[in-house]
Formats: structure tokens, C-alpha cells, sequence
């Protein structure tokens, strides 16, 4: 059984603007630890799989940087789609190539986007599901056990019976829960973080696709004679023309009876904004996170990002400051998840030079 | 009896960083009003003097700034200290070149960097101080009308009994209050604020000089011979070297028993802080008063600068953010004097390429 990586990298990030913009969306971009958030997704993977056996699938505006920052994962594995159309047909389309290039293969699926910083831990929970997804011929997906009652987490319930040493069968698929609920699902003890990664043979998936969402499947199977032929892009951007945006967990996994889940027990993070980075970032005595060379006075609990420049706080609370060459951030650390906002008043007002 | 213009624009306006630095000070900025304070400075005095009669007291590092800026003043008028030793040097050496010019010629002494915006009722106090000085053969000063107990300006204390229309002996020049001396100076009635601006022939002032500041004086008639000669700059150099840092008001004003006031019916600010900014500002219904293009959300009564980028604030109140290509500030208003402190840090810390 072999084992092939489908690295999700086509998301923009708009909760990390203005350094995220849509040429160096939250995936290319060094925003926790020592590099792009893609390049430690694939380095993380050295004890799963080969660089030939990971596909990058992304669109034609990141392409470049993406090779750039990945030499050793072949041009050909670099799957564009046309626009975003959210994670079903994403997976869909990486599995027709890895079903081509190996009618037995097992992907492993994976965002570019997220933080994991026991490698080991990961290795061998990706190794022992693909195992499991071969065997049972199942839909593995990877929980993550909770450590606070986190609101902005979708979470997996599972009967605690095990199938095999750490596999489980999942009740059900719980969207982003209030403080209460999300307080009970941790009591319960049978509720765990979803981490949007999942691990199946490509056969398999398609084969629930047939059931469960059978028009992409049909055009995936209108598609697949095209791979690798000169008609494959033309006819990618006409079946993005007509396919629905749906997730995999709405599309696939709420519905199929063959979802699993294996535990991921490693300390993970969707890295999902700057109040997020805020927290995994290395502070000072007064709990601030500096980048570029700073003075600070009667200023506590925030993030600074000015690297190269000089910056000066004074008299400053829990803020958020980020500087790049043409926009700037500054904004409350409760207020995060409305950076996005700012994107949309972007996209409304045609600032297209600041998206 | 002829008018000349000295205006004194040799400062660095620290409190302005990190707009001002060394090469480009506050006078030489547009901070507030439609062009820069030097500008409007010179502007001010259309009906008061011609361009060849004003002189520009600066140093070498404003000199070509300021040529640039005032095209009407001739270049000979532009007088080069070699380095700061406050206002009765700066004063004193201006003295000479009126002198040498007009031997009764009055001078008047003016900050280059205040706000003054009733440019007709500013002439007419000049003008009508000018005959007074001139007539009297005294030290006139101007002084404000308070409109507030005001903790960040110096007070003058005079006595009540006119000399002539609008012109009175002082008794005392008072130092920045605290707040309960300032609202017992306003009680008071016979209390204005001290505009930093002088008008007086200029034998008279160095008369005063003989009589007060010997030293100097000694110094200046040393140098006299000298005026528009090549040994002219390493005298000039010589005698800053050794010469005491001193300001008019310490070792002339409080001094003299010739020095009277005239009142300043006009608004004025010296612009001292970012905080003054803010206030002389316009502003939008949130109370922010904003220079360049900006998404605010939850944000109210704060400055921002940050011309030709984009600036996203999402809850903030009462911040200055003043964004520059190197340099970026956020503060606090109520922490605006500390301001100053950023450019000790810099000194001290050798940054020059910040200061």
C-alpha cells in the first residue's frame, strides 16, 4: 500500500490581511514558526511519503510562489483549479490523479494552513490511519482531543468503542458550537476537534462520491479521459463552470456510513487568526509578540508585525499591529475574526491593489 | 521706521516623530493648515513686511529644505547656527544682521512653527507693536487671552493700567503651571499665555544684551567685524562652542525692567503635541481625523496618518497612529508628551537613520 499527500493550498486567508493577499495567501506566508505554513506542512510529512507522492492542488496566482518555496515537489504535481469551489471538488479532482497514478493509493488530505508542531506524533497517527483506511476500506478522519471548549472549531462525536486500537466510528459532525454547547461537548468526553484532515484510498472516495454526490462525480468522470492531455485544462474550466461550492463534511462525511476517526495526539492549531498567532507567538515579560525592532512603553498583551522598519508603542492594550509596504492593521485582539470584514470592504469598494 | 522679520527655525519638534526628524522638523512639515509652518509662517506676514526683510534663523541640515520651500526669501537672509544654544543667541546674532541692514530697524521675533489662522488681525498686532517698540524703546511682547487653564503653556503676569491702547508693563513671566495655578492665573484676569514672540528695535534688544548678558553681548561684538566677511562661519562656529545654551525669556525677559505686552487678540496654538494635532484637526462624526484612505470600525475620536496606503482600525479609541516609511507610531493621546521620549531612546541607542 502506497501513501500519497493531497496538500489543500488554494485559500486566501482574508482573516490574515493585509499580509495575506491573493498572491501570498496565510499558506505562503512565515506567520508561526520558521517558515511558510506550506513549507512545514511538507516537511512535516518526511516520514510519510516521498515529494513525488505529494499533490499541491492551488490556483494559477500562487503557482509560481508555490514552486518556488517547494523545489522538490515535481511541476506535474501542482494541480490548478480554476477558482475555489470549496473541498469536495478539490478532493475529487486529487483523487482522480492519484487513482491514475496508482489504482490502489491511499490519500492522505491535509490543509496547507496549519500549525503541528510534534512531527513524530503526526507520523505515525498519518501512517496507522492509512494503514486503517486501506484495511477497512473506510473514511478516516482525524480528530484532535480538546483542550478548552473552543467556539471556533467544527467538532466529530464518536461511539467510544473502538474498532481497532485508537479507531472509532463517528455518531455525528457538529458545526462551530456557542461557549455552552461547545463547554458540554468537552464534559461528554466523546466529542473531539475536527481538524479538516482526512484519509482514504482514492477508490473509495470516489466510489461514495458516486453515492452521495453523483454530479460531481459524473464530472469527474467526464473529466478523467482528459488527464494529462492538452483538453485537461479546458474541460476543468468548464466543469468548474457549472459544479456547486461544497464542502466535504457537508457533500461526504455528515452523510456516509463509512466514516471513521483516529485520534490525532499531537497539539494542533487551524492557525485561524491573529489573536490565534497572538497566543502560539513567543512573548515578553509583558506578553508582547515583536517582529521588526521596536520601543515600548506602558504597553502589554499585543502583537506587533513591522519587521525591517521601527515601530513605538505607547500606552497600548491587547492590539494588534500589522505593517506591511502598503497597509496597514491596527486593531483590538477581541476583534479579530473581523479582519475579514475589511477584505470584504476591499472586494466591495474595488481596492483591488490592497487585495 | 522699518520692520523685519526674524523667524527662529532651528528645532526639531521631537514630540512630531515620526514625521520629524533631523532633515525634515516640524516647521518644515504640513501638520496642520494647507502647506508647511514655516510656509504659513512667511504667509502670515504679507502685510506686515517684505520678503528681503525676513530673516530665517536654521542650520545647516534645514538650510536647502527651507530655500526650497521659501523662493521668496533671498539666500543671504537664510542665517546658519552651527548648532542649538536656544532662542538669546539665535536672537542676538539676528540682532546684528538687522542692525547692520537698518540701525533702526525693529525686529520681530517669531516661532516658525505655530498655528495662527486670523492673519489680519496677527498683522495688525504686529504692525501696531512695531510702532510701540519702536516709540517706547522697549521690549514688546505678545501675549494670548487665555481661553483655558491651559498647563502646557508659560504665563505673563501684567499690570492692568494700559501704557497706550493694547500695551502694558509686565510684572512676571510664569512657568508651565500645574492645573491649579493655571485655573487661579485664568481667575486672575491679569494672566496671558506667553506666545514665544517679541517685537523690538534691535539696538534696543542688544542694549538689553549689554546690560544683562554680558558674555554674550562680549561674544556678539566679537563677531560683528565679521558679518559678511569668509571669516564670518568660523567665528560663528567659534563662539557657539563656547557659549551658553540660554533662552530669551530666562536671561532677557524676566530680567528687564523695559519689557512690556501687547495683547494677541487672534486664536493661536503652538502646536506642541500630537494631541494639539488632533484637536486643531477636522474631524468625522466618530471624532477621527484621518489622512489617507481607511476602513474604521468601532473606532472613535483618534488621528491617524498614513497618506497614499491603506489603514484598516477595528476597536480603537483614542489613538494616534502616524505611519512613515521607516517609522511607525501608535500611542495613546493622553501620552502624546511622552512622544519625546521615543527620540531619547534613539539617541541614546545610536539609531540615527531614525531621528
Amino acid at each position: 500500500m502506497k501513501k500519497y499527500a493531497v496538500i489543500m493550498a488554494g485559500g486566501v486567508g482574508s482573516r490574515f490581511w493585509p499580509r495575506s493577499r491573493e498572491k501570498s495567501p496565510k499558506q505562503l506566508l512565515q506567520i508561526v514558526g520558521d517558515s511558510s505554513m506550506i513549507s512545514q506542512t511538507v516537511a512535516r510529512l518526511e516520514e510519510v511519503t516521498e515529494k513525488e507522492n505529494i499533490f499541491i492542488v492551488t490556483n494559477r496566482l500562487q503557482r509560481e510562489e508555490i514552486q518556488k518555496q517547494l523545489p522538490g515537489i515535481p511541476h506535474d504535481n501542482i494541480i490548478e483549479e480554476p477558482f475555489g469551489r470549496n473541498t469536495a471538488p478539490c478532493i475529487g479532482l486529487a483523487a482522480l490523479f492519484v487513482e491514475k497514478k496508482d489504482k490502489d493509493g491511499v490519500m492522505i488530505v491535509l490543509p496547507a494552513d496549519h500549525l503541528i508542531p510534534d512531527k513524530e506524533v503526526f507520523s505515525e497517527t498519518l501512517n496507522l490511519g492509512a494503514e486503517y483506511a486501506n484495511e477497512v476500506k473506510g473514511l478516516v478522519t482525524i480528530g484532535i482531543p480538546p483542550t478548552r471548549p473552543e467556539t471556533g472549531y467544527g467538532y466529530i462525536q464518536i461511539d467510544e468503542r473502538k474498532v481497532k486500537e485508537n479507531l472509532f466510528k463517528v455518531y455525528t459532525f457538529a458545526e462551530k458550537p456557542n461557549l455552552t454547547t461547545a463547554e458540554r461537548f468537552i464534559e461528554s468526553g466523546d466529542f473531539l476537534w475536527n481538524s479538516g484532515m482526512f484519509i482514504w484510498r482514492a477508490d473509495t472516495i470516489l466510489t461514495e462520491m458516486q453515492k452521495l454526490m453523483p454530479e460531481l462525480y459524473f464530472d469527474l468522470m467526464n473529466l478523467k479521459p482528459h488527464l494529462s492531455t492538452e483538453k485537461f485544462s479546458s474541460g476543468l474550466q468548464t466543469m468548474y463552470g457549472k459544479i456547486r461550492s461544497i464542502s466535504i463534511d457537508y457533500g461526504i462525511m455528515e452523510k456516509s456510513n463509512k466514516v471513521y476517526l483516529i485520534k490525532g495526539k499531537f497539539s494542533w492549531s487551524d492557525v485561524g487568526s491573529w489573536e490565534e498567532v497572538y497566543h502560539l507567538s513567543d512573548k515578553d515579560e509583558n506578553g508582547n509578540a515583536v517582529t521588526g525592532d521596536v520601543y515600548l512603553e506602558g504597553t502589554n498583551n499585543s502583537y506587533i508585525y513591522n519587521p525591517g522598519k521601527f515601530t513605538a508603542l505607547l500606552g497600548v492594550q491587547d492590539l494588534l499591529v500589522i505593517n506591511t509596504p502598503d497597509a496597514l492593521l491596527v486593531c483590538k485582539r477581541s476583534m479579530s475574526q473581523d479582519v475579514k470584514k475589511i477584505v470584504d470592504h476591499l472586494k466591495i469598494n474595488k481596492k483591488i491593489e490592497y487585495l
